[in-house]
């Protein structure tokens, strides 16, 4: 098989995964999270920012700042069909958001090595301002996410 | 004023505070999350994992614990009547979580000295189990959450 | 074997431990670390604050400060004499300490599963003032620290 | 003044300032770190792990990585001529390193608002290979580093 093949292959199996995962994630379906796009180590989810969402302090409640986050991470660790979960996480939050704003996290693998994982996730909104920066390490768990073996 | 006066008058604060916070906390009402216990630097705080907040491992999704336990601490750090806001924060998952299961996160103040607190938020489950570690850094905003001056 | 004696045989092999790791880790004596207790899933760590350990905010260079809670996270991971290394580490700097400052580093277990573990570290001055929280995630490698099977 | 000025006197500060931290850097300088460049939010530090900064597992201490990062850290983000010091930071490290390895830093300015600011610091070895990733939170401090104004 070609790199090329390989590539495209690679690239299809993150495709697949993300339908069955996407399609079981009760949760992040409840909060309108939408993946947009999976690659190999890579993904990118959207949510817009419900009345539901705010907290105390009218802005988005931070918890579901980092769930937009966390579901990116999710897609990109599980993207290459070995099951991931995660094992710990951190994030900055740099600038409020408010109802009605479009935030789009973005993660990108940094690091991946026998058992774990780190992920770097980027939180925009409809500006291209970041809105908080989340860094997540993954460990992997037994089993694929589809049986491909 | 005695100490137990003052004690007494920190104590009725800070319940006023959650009273006030909680009612326009429409994220964490939304999760169904309730305020169980407030004190001067402490909350306390519950939610039942709905089937609508697992992931496509079918266990909680780590954002919604986490919102928990960020909710928890917005309580605890807001709860002497000034505003805060999260500037960061850290979690590392224990054991996963399921269904019908019911969380605790309490959060404590290890620190608070000008514009920055510590806060430790601990989630356990039904059983005691320990599910998540949780800490946040706090960061004052202007203005309180309820006018007493 | 009663439960006394099990006990009593884990500190033993708790303070085996800590006499071979720390007469090989020569970076903790160069910087005058002195492991004060070692129990199981416990250390306590001390430092004198050298002139050669100020930075150039004329204060004890943070990165020294958590050398110290490190050392201490290394011999409390250790002292189940599975070996360990430091996988990841966060801390926070809470105050300034001086040149001369006794500085003490407590590592206690907060938890461990499987490969993982998770350690709490304070550091705290001559005064008692807290001057830093550290946690840590420690990961399992292959071997024992001393041969005992 | 033109951009192209405003940029050049930015960097003569930079690099002024470099001068002037060092000098008073005793911890940095004991360790045989050396600045190899400062840019305004920008630092690159190198250091030879000596035998004397080896521990129990006969590698590099994580600490004096830390270090390492941290120096460069301390040195991106006072280049703006505002004194700042570390509020947290964490460290993921990825492999290990040995005696006699050239350890090189890294430091980018992520973002930075109002007291607030968040570098991203990269250590790799002399092939590159990439040791640990450490993220810092700094605040900022009354006073500059060299007076100008």
């Amino acid at each position: 098989m070609s790199n090329e093949q390989s590539s495209q292959q690679a690239q299809r199996l993150a495709e697949q995964i993300t339908e069955v995962l996407y399609a079981q994630d009760r949760a992040s379906r409840a909060l309108g999270i939408r993946i947009e796009e999976t690659r190999p180590g890579y993904a990118r989810a959207t949510m817009v920012v419900r009345p539901d969402m705010t907290n105390g302090h009218r802005i988005a409640h931070g918890g579901l700042v980092f769930t937009l986050a966390d579901t990116a991470f999710a897609f990109a660790c599980n993207s290459h069909n070995e099951s991931n979960v995660a094992a710990s996480a951190s994030i900055d939050f740099l600038a409020p958001s408010h109802e009605g704003d479009e935030l789009t996290a973005v993660a990108t693998e940094l690091w991946r090595s026998g058992r774990s994982g780190i992920y770097e996730i980027t939180v925009t909104n409809q500006k291209g301002a970041r809105i908080a920066l989340f860094r997540g390490r993954s460990a992997r768990i037994a089993g694929q996410v589809i049986s491909v073996d």
